[in-house]
């Protein structure tokens, strides 16, 4: 099959998935970021925490496609194994790296045990993705980009990702800056705007943890069709807007 | 690997869940079921609508285990191509088959044209899955399940499957709650009680890494003899306590 769009695989990794004690919905946001992008997404895999299955699901999906972005089993447990199946599956070492553990000492501080040092190992040549929500970074390997399973720290690592992907259509972006409110408050409009247009994706990137106390929440909004983004963009501004909700578009 | 209980896979079929225009929900519910059943579910594919791709994840994954559930495209429209790829895959033909077309003209009377009948469509050998909820039957053939993908009627139709399964030893499982610390504070513990009982799964499941969440990790014990699972889990909060950590046994 010949495609003009870059081609995209899925590999969604947990036990907790297979069990049906979680209920995967990465797939899902994954699906709309890439179609966003105008990125083929042809096809997704479900694996256990068994290296020998995540190794090979990856070196299936990563020699038939441009792109695969796995899911889950990068933070600190046992049963936190992804990292170490990637480097295997692509025949390198994996070793604690300089800067993702700086990262993890300034957030952990003194509390950074043995279990979380682990979240700085990272596969030989790989390069760190950014977790804007808890910090520990997952990281990119040739075209493979491993992500936490958390829903809404992998969809802040998508953030980072983004800029990385060869797109197949121009696409479009808008940023609609909340403030005064946190994410909870936003999340209804937010979803009914992402039901009511399936070629959009939408993403919601918090902030306020920081010093100056400002809360609040980056709303993006990604299509090919630049009139539908602005369009959903100035919909949703109006919508805020009209429940007492501060909101400025970013240019 | 060997299994004491039978093994499964599940594949789902549709372009409409890789395009995230629909969120899948039958893969959860294809889980509980068969963690009910002591069935394990190893892993799960989703492919769009492309009869290769469909043909060969079929038959990846029917060698693979010893059942295989499929969900989606057996409707009556252009796409739904999934009973001519599972007679492709197996090698047999498909016709319309006589049991099939009886209860669509039960249920459709005079409304029944051309696009509803293409679903009485049936690979030679198969064994018909009953639809409590539109008629429209699903079908077996050998050890593959193929159901519809619409979740209210796949649900219905795993009623009928399940008197038709071997099963396991059913599974026991019990969840500890634990809040106030992440994941990495109480990983020692975790791996530690891992390592002691062998025959017990421990997953570690965080919640509230977002900025308005309590924070807290849920501890799943898993294991087919309920006392040893009792055990551990009680062993696991005793720990955690003298740690002064505070953790709930959920029922």
């Amino acid at each position: 099959m010949t495609h003009a769009a870059p081609t995209a695989a899925v590999l969604i990794i947990g036990d907790e998935i297979l069990s049906g004690r979680t209920p995967d919905t990465n797939l899902n946001t994954i699906a709309r970021f890439l179609g966003a992008l105008g990125i083929d997404l042809l096809e997704a895999r479900t694996v256990g925490d068994r290296p020998s299955q995540i190794v090979e699901a990856l070196n299936a999906l990563r020699a038939g496609h441009d792109y695969v972005f796995t899911t889950g089993g990068i933070g600190p447990t046992h049963d936190d194994i992804t990292a170490d199946c990637v480097a295997e599956a692509f025949g390198v070492g994996i070793a604690e790296r300089a800067d993702a553990l700086a990262i993890l000492e300034r957030r952990y501080g003194d509390e950074l045990n043995e279990a979380r040092r682990r979240m700085a190992r990272i596969p030989d040549g790989g390069v760190m993705i950014a977790n804007p929500v808890t910090d520990a970074p997952g990281f990119q390997i040739g075209n493979v980009f491993v992500m936490a399973g958390v829903p809404k720290i992998m969809t802040g690592m998508l953030e980072d990702v983004a800029p990385r992907l060869r797109t197949g259509a121009v696409v479009h972006q808008r940023t609609l800056r909340v403030t005064g409110v946190g994410e909870g408050a936003i999340a209804a409009p937010l979803a009914e705007a992402a039901k009511a247009d399936r070629d959009l994706s939408f993403g919601s990137y918090p902030f306020g943890a920081g010093s100056d106390g400002e809360l609040g929440t980056n709303l993006v909004v990604r299509g090919r069709d630049a009139a539908k983004v602005e369009a959903a963009v100035q919909a949703l501004a109006e919508t805020l807007g009209a429940a007492g909700i501060a909101t400025a578009l970013q240019t």
